[in-house]
């Protein structure tokens, strides 16, 4: 345990976790060490690039507070969170597909009864969202818990705003027990990452855009069946095939139709122009095979 | 760039990196990319072990402070800085071999001349070091630059104390003419890591001990040389061969011999026992052979 080069440390660390109790704990840690020094040899990592990279991670780490997650950032613009998601969430044809979570979910968002008006003074126009739930062979399934979030016409969720106590474009939802969910929302437009931060930085570095094509999330939650995180993706967005996080699924996107003004599927009589977006969701079983 | 699984998502990430002008910045986030992703997909990652990582990069970057650097002490514990120092010190036999910095340098420290008593308020036995700054040829290398910071008796650092404002066991020096050097300052103690944060719950999961065998942090620099970081670790310490960093080399181990009380080198009428340290610096010339 003395004299070690970048050759023979690797070893040397992994020996310190030889007799750990935690196996799975142990397979991580000695992936992570093999990689994390793979890594820094095969680019032969020099002293200043190292301490470009305490000092980004450091940023990274005082950028995040509990309405602003710049390490998840991280992950999405890098791939990770959705290599991460798609491992985890192989699924039989037919069943809807998850996508990343985002940084931009809270716990506790604001309960909702169906058919209201989730938008709670975001600004966007009218858009009337509607589905069912149900299982592959096309069964309701009752009473699902769905928590919906999105953005604003100009492309911020409501954490994003430093002054607002107010908690926008989100709610809890359960949908009824045929299955069905109806809801009044804004239309999703496309938004660009929170870039004033690391990452930001990062990005433009490396001459990427930071845009997110329009999307609505969903988390849907019933019993006897696994969780589905997932966004609806609004047809014809610009940055549909160049995603800043590399989220888009061709089966998640869906028509956001465009209205004259008149009457609007819950029987409102809309004087401007609204859209609707009809949208069914497939779970999947827990006890299915993998 | 719809509908990324698990494996193609590193070419799409790849891709989105082929027009960057920076040659040296794409190598890196390459081998990068492919190494995170490589890690995720060899341990099958979890959603909730990433969840996990995320918190722990979170809290890793929340204990950063300008008076603490949790990302260094990850990458020391990790190993990957004294693989980053290896990689990038390369001497000839003959050299002072350099170690890792550690998070306790801090930028101006305070001016002290020769002899003067560096601990400044900081608790220990006393101890006379000398020595002398030379080439490999032994030819004195004159005026060098020498940063020392070292722990108390008590194995912290000054800036680990909240309420200290002082800067304690820390100074910046100049050597002679004739290249010696020479101070007083307290004896090093070895200690353990900042270990009430996140690296700390990662060793105590990973079943390690925090501790550093007793050592004294130096940096010196010379015109026409190599700047050298490194410690001089005492002889005999128990974590020797155990250093939680990993940072230890032989050549860099000296003998801190205690006397009775009676009269010190550099004069002084010592009424307590104290030590004295006897160690030359080697500097590299900055036009060597690598
Ligand atoms: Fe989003
Ligand atoms: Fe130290």
């Amino acid at each position: 345990m003395r004299n070690l080069n970048e050759d023979t440390i690797t070893q040397a660390v992994l020996a310190r976790h030889a007799d750990m109790s935690d196996e799975r704990l142990q397979e991580i840690m000695t992936s992570l060490v093999r990689h994390l020094h793979d890594f820094a040899r095969e680019v032969r990592l020099t002293e200043q690039e190292w301490e470009q990279g305490i000092k980004f991670l450091t940023e990274t780490g005082h950028t995040c507070s509990d309405k602003r997650q710049e390490f998840i950032l991280l992950s999405d613009t890098l791939g990770l969170s959705t290599l991460v998601t798609a491992q985890n969430n192989r699924k039989p044809d037919g069943c809807t597909e998850a996508t990343v979570f985002g940084p931009f979910h809270v716990e506790n968002s604001p309960e909702h009864a169906l058919g209201d008006d989730i938008a709670n003074g975001a600004r966007g126009e009218p858009c009337f969202v509607r589905g069912m739930v149900r299982d592959i062979l096309g069964k309701p399934v009752p009473h699902a818990m769905m928590e919906v979030w999105q953005a604003d016409e100009d492309g911020f969720y409501d954490v994003q705003y430093p002054e607002l106590d107010a908690l926008q474009g989100r709610a809890t939802l359960h949908a009824d027990a045929d299955g069905t969910f109806h809801f009044r929302s804004i239309v999703a437009n496309p938004y660009p990452i929170p870039h004033d931060g690391p990452v930001g930085r990062m990005l433009a570095a490396l001459g990427r855009h930071p845009w997110r094509p329009a999307h609505l999330h969903f988390l849907i939650k019933a019993e006897g069946y696994e969780t589905l995180i997932t966004h609806v993706f609004r047809d014809g967005d610009p940055y549909l095939d160049s995603d800043a996080v590399f989220g888009v699924r061709s089966t998640l996107v869906a028509d956001w139709v465009r209205h004259e003004p008149g009457i609007a599927p819950d029987g409102t009589q809309m004087k401007v122009p609204f859209y609707t977006l009809d949208y069914d969701f497939v779970l999947n079983p827990v006890s299915s095979e993998r």
